[in-house]
């Protein structure tokens, strides 16, 4: 873990902001809530998501936190640098007793998009007197322009992630099963104190079109398309990085859909920088997918930070400017039987001009076999 | 994964069991939803989540499901023998349309406990003339009794999980940090095509009583009482297992401690079987640790399966009756500073007339140091 004084001044700092956000919405107390796979925005106020289970923050007069199990606690203070935090099976008594707590008028509530019925209800009950005002909107906006510590924070998950891809490159060979390419993958985040951001992805061959699944029993046969999407996490921010290996020598056909995907891929990064529509970058890497005739899979790119798949920006549909600091993943990826499923990707860091690729392990495709 | 066309068999019967549950509610169609960390059910009846997002089930004159990404489609139709699958970033309207396609009266619903505000408000709004039943309970009390597939399955995690502990046996030596010991791991289920089923809690030291933590760069000291609470997924189903280890010759305080647990163990694994109340295996045990001057920090155990911490029972509360293929483990722990933290966890499988133990890796607790 990075530096705790570091990451209590930075959690100090934005907290100050969500209390603006609060006061903006005229609020007079808030009510962060996070679930598994979906506490970053609790994460980002606590530098703390549990193993396991319901997370809340309840933020007034005073703050505190709830969670579904105890075991996590102490760490929890450790990180956090706040002081007061319990835990239930059934946390909801225990949350709508410390909102109570703070008699709020106007209550602001984060995460209300993943609040399950009986916890709304429960609250809805209690604070009958109330009014709950979603200010989700106002907290997503400030994790969009990456902080300093957080750019640190992604380039050690970058690093990570290079170190998963060089293993990668340095295994895949004639053989070697998918599940066990996978498992090498695994333990480069790990020795770190990191983690895997998600499942690594593994999939080789030249006729099951697809972007992503679990890896499988399969070996790996000379001339596969052998397609790794992974990402290391480090203090909850995710990295996302994928590489195409051919073992021995490509195919005319290997080689033609990769020359598409790197075409793609370079024109979105060459478009990456402040003042440029985000779904611009997918129209352009688009138009040279189609152009080639071949079929555009997915999005070209999203948000990484706290999330991966679900950070903002969606870089096919966002019709908002790229800024400084915003951190995305650029994705082309080329899926065709007879030449397998090509992807490249690399995170990219929005600069002041410009941008900086954050992960940087070969692109090279082709691999001894 | 296991043999498809096992699989498809299960999952046929497991559909028409679902079915009586929708038929004694007097339910016309089904409706179940799950979402990270908690699609147990969904699962249940499909034998596939997805790595991320959320996942929709309408079960009427048609079977068919929706996910919040079409990632995985090709391998969610090869599990689940069913054909019809869709996906959409924002999933909630094509749920919306499957669920009124059926033009249910009273619609049994699964998962209403984890259902997000946001698409509980969608499908209320949209089936204003049907009834919304809760019929999560009867699908719950499908999954307590494993069938005979699914006792192959959790075999099959608690093997990978008894590699798990072999492996920590052999790399828990003076000089590794925990994040080393967690990393060598992981490979074990991955390269099985297994995963993990948590991230690995490995405590080492004297003086930091906690149950459950993430493992930190600390370097294990001769000495040390060392606790790894691990366990492997196989097929979805989860093993839970812990061994403690001290570096070297134990103390004085270190033997009194583990010969506790180990009492507290016993009497639990000694009373596990039909007709026995779940929660009367916490109190013998829990009375062991008392008894010694110790406090009991949590629960003796919980239900395995398709889940761990949330699966029924919660050894603790349940009143309930142990039955023949209920499936649960035994984890007595005290955390004592001066001894380091010392659990004992095994996962146990209800027979006819007594229990049988899953997990069988060498329990001793002194190793070379």
């Amino acid at each position: 873990m990075t530096d705790q004084t570091a990451w209590h001044a930075e959690l100090e700092a934005r907290r100050k902001k969500f209390e603006a956000v609060l006061a903006a919405e005229g609020c007079d107390a808030g009510l962060v809530f996070g679930c598994d796979g979906h506490a970053q925005d609790f994460r980002y106020l606590t530098n703390f998501v549990p193993i396991l289970g319901d997370s809340w923050l309840v933020a007034g007069a005073d703050w505190r936190c709830v969670l579904t199990f105890q075991w996590q606690i102490a760490e929890a203070i450790g990180r956090s640098g706040m002081e007061t935090w319990e835990a239930a099976f059934d946390p909801i008594p225990l949350v709508v007793a410390a909102v109570a707590h703070e008699k709020s008028k106007r209550l602001g509530v984060v995460g209300l998009d993943r609040m399950p019925v009986p916890a709304f209800q429960a609250l809805t009950r209690a604070l009958a007197d109330a009014e709950l005002v979603d200010v989700t909107p106002g907290v997503r906006r400030l994790r969009r322009r990456k902080s300093p510590v957080e750019i640190k924070a992604l380039r050690t998950a970058a690093r990570l992630t290079d170190g998963m891809l060089d293993v990668a490159r340095a295994r895949a060979r004639e053989g070697v099963t998918e599940n066990e390419l996978s498992a090498a993958l695994a333990t480069v985040p790990l020795e770190s104190g990191g983690a895997l951001a998600f499942p690594s992805t593994v999939v080789s061959g030249l006729n099951e079109p697809v972007a992503i699944r679990m890896p499988t029993a399969r070996r790996l046969e000379r001339g596969d398309s052998v397609m790794i999407d992974l990402g290391a996490e480090f203090d909850g921010y995710q990295a996302d990085a994928t590489r195409t290996f051919v073992l021995g020598r490509p195919s005319e056909k290997q080689k033609e859909v990769w020359d598409v995907v790197l075409a793609a891929y370079d024109a979105a990064v060459k478009l990456a920088r402040p003042g440029v529509p985000c779904r611009e970058l997918h129209r352009v890497s688009s138009k040279i997918i189609e152009g080639a005739g071949y079929k555009v899979a997915h999005r070209i790119g999203h948000g990484i930070g706290l999330a991966t798949s679900y950070e903002w920006p969606s870089l096919d549909t966002e019709e908002a400017r790229l800024e400084p600091g915003v951190t995305i993943c650029i994705e082309p990826g080329v899926y065709t039987p007879g030449a397998g499923n090509m992807k490249l990707e690399d995170d990219v860091l929005i600069t002041e001009d410009g941008c900086e690729i954050l992960t940087r392990s070969d692109r090279s495709l082709e691999i001894g076999g």
